[in-house]
């Protein structure tokens, strides 16, 4: 549990550094929040941006901030803290291409509900604003199909896709998340604000940034990440060729979740950048069967459908289970993704997939690693028999909402 | 040069033997057309269809059959012939899905052009029956920048994506070959008729059986390997679930051609094919730029384009050349499927490669071979030079037809 002391350290530190610097966070880990602070008054931080954000340290308050928090409505959650989202402690990165990387200093949450716990089967549905009626009905209908499932949809707030995102979830009676470029109490797009409400009063709305904050570019760029970082995997529905979602499915990339996206009309300039992606290392997705058959781990979604008693993975000791999901039943996945997506260290995925790959449940290729004959096997009756019970449901009494 | 006496015997089996039945055209290979006429003559050839075969044998002589072929309007082609297609040549490989195979015991052809020259420079763009609007725009579309751009499109005559395809290619002032499942004398379907005429006239109508047949289901299969196998690459524009055009696909695959799969709105039932193959080995295409990226081999592709003088690939011998090019920018690549694609027999690719990865044109993974950086570098200049032209010149005066 954090300290009082280190949650106005945090906060601070929250409220003065811009999100997406790599270089602070980083710091931070190493001599904790206090110490960084300090250094930053005291003009000991070095760098160009170094006077201004000694100016806006000497003046942040720990307490003030915490306090403004509260009467905003919000609250304050930092590394440490039992609901602080684990997915986010992956975000030690930096991108290329956007120069922003770094897991959050804090994060203001509004919505009575645990985030951790919220985001733990979730899966972020963004894309373009300006969506077609195609996108939107496509978003729409995988964010409800995901509720009915379980899943929690974690979205921009944004027009367009994200919006259809988080109404399809919405509409099924399962909670959404939306995860903001400015203030958590600011409702933007004010054409949204009734959404963002209902986003509040059904799940989550989160923001990396204090009360009352504005969004700038470089602060939907650095949002971009903490939605790929909150989720097992990122669906773009529709994306133009340099459209930001794209930069989302870059993170879940680095980051080693799923990276999908759904295909359209190649006549259409709003699928263009889904299609580049596609023609990369992202995942094609075509409804919610394709999203649950990647981010779907061997264990939990097999939990719904009428199971045979010995599935050859029974019994498996945590990070053994851990490593066999973070297998691929297609391609091949090094042991630094798989240490990545398990959060097994690497030396202890190389002793594990040797004992894996002795009762056949995984197999070595020459580029990595993939899932074994017989694990195959198994989940692929799993999932039929996951689907047939789920489609039973469907026909017989309604399914349940999360 | 195949004497006249083979020629007989080539067309009298090729007027018995069902398309797509290997044994024969492996005995074939292996003791002669006469031989193997022979054996089936006087039932020494094994198998269960063999009363019927023999009877039919028997019954069957080459320079009637021959004649016949005149009469309709048609030329005999048999593997030995000047013009007959290096592609074919690859086919001795049997389909496990449908259990067909093996090359072509003879082609009959109407047209007044070089068959094996007019598919040199081809692409087939295939697809379904009951195709959309968006497919038919899209097949269209293609096809005539194929044509633009020199390439011959390679179809099965059949209603809708092939139609499209056909039509798009013939109203560029460029050549198309309507490869069909029945005589290459009749007009199936009849509704397209016209447009089979027009292919004639224009390009090529090559078919596997003697004038006057109809088509059946497992002829249908047997055409899709010959479109597959004349051509650099397979693209699907639209499918069902499961189509006949994805064994066409299956085929290009098989044939180490480049299987390409144009996707569409995932609401659309006759995208559902191309999404399934999307998810595979098979590559998504957006234009022909897309397709022209993966078909185009360095040299000619480039040859449109202003080029400095030092490119550094300028000056190899030919055999280096040919490995070059079938060195991938992306993934990786097996010697043995380079051998497949260049020509090059495989130690004589090893040879090549090593050679090219000493001047830094390939580079060598655990998993195969790919394009080395400087390569990379030097032919996505050409390329980008190459579409300048082609886009100052479509803005310019009117591109040349063929």
């Amino acid at each position: 549990m954090t300290s009082q002391r280190e949650r106005r350290a945090w906060a601070a530190l929250a409220s003065v550094v811009e999100p997406g610097t790599p270089g602070i966070r980083r710091a931070v880990a190493e001599h904790g929040p206090d110490a960084v602070l300090a250094a930053l008054r005291d003009g000991r931080w070095e760098g160009s941006a170094g006077s201004a954000l000694r100016r806006r340290a000497l003046g942040a308050d720990g307490a003030s901030v915490l306090e403004r928090t509260s009467r905003a409505g919000l609250r304050f959650s930092c590394p440490g803290d039992d609901d602080w989202p684990a997915g986010l402690g992956t975000l030690d990165v930096v991108d290329p291409k956007d120069q922003i990387g770094g897991g959050p200093l804090g994060l203001w949450v509004s919505g009575a509900v645990d985030l951790a716990e919220l985001v733990e089967r979730s899966v972020a549905v963004v894309g373009a604003r300006a969506a077609t009626a195609y996108g939107t009905q496509v978003a729409a209908d995988l964010s409800a199909g995901l509720g009915d499932r379980g899943w929690t949809v974690v979205s921009g707030g944004a027009y367009g896709i994200d919006a259809a995102a988080h109404r399809g979830v919405l509409a099924v009676g399962s909670p959404t998340v939306a995860v903001l470029a400015c203030g958590a109490d600011v409702a933007y797009p004010r054409g949204n604000a009734g959404l963002i409400s209902r986003a509040r009063a059904d799940g989550a709305v989160v923001a990396e940034l204090p009360p009352g904050s504005h969004p700038t570019r470089m602060r939907f760029l650095a949002r971009n990440r903490l939605i790929a970082a909150l989720t097992t995997g990122t669906v773009v529905v529709e994306a133009a060729a340099r459209s930001g979602a794209l930069s989302t499915l870059r993170w879940a990339h680095h980051l080693g979740r799923y990276g999908m996206a759904v295909p359209g009309p190649v006549t259409s300039a709003l699928s263009a950048g889904t299609h580049q992606a596609l023609r990369g290392e992202t995942e094609l997705v075509t409804g919610v069967g394709d999203v649950l058959d990647l981010v779907g781990s061997l264990g939990i979604d097999a939990a719904t459908a009428p199971r045979g008693p010995d599935r050859p993975w029974d019994g498996l000791p945590p990070a053994r289970l851990a490593v066999l999901e973070a297998l691929p039943a297609r391609g091949l996945r090094t042991v630094e993704d798989m240490a990545r997506r398990s959060g097994v260290g690497e030396s202890d995925v190389r002793v594990e997939l040797v004992e894996l790959e002795l009762v056949g449940l995984a197999e070595a290729a020459p580029a990595g690693w993939r899932l074994g004959q017989l694990a195959r096997a198994a989940r692929s009756a799993d999932r039929r028999a996951a689907r047939a019970a789920v489609e039973a449901a469907d026909g017989g009494t309604p399914s349940a909402g999360a």
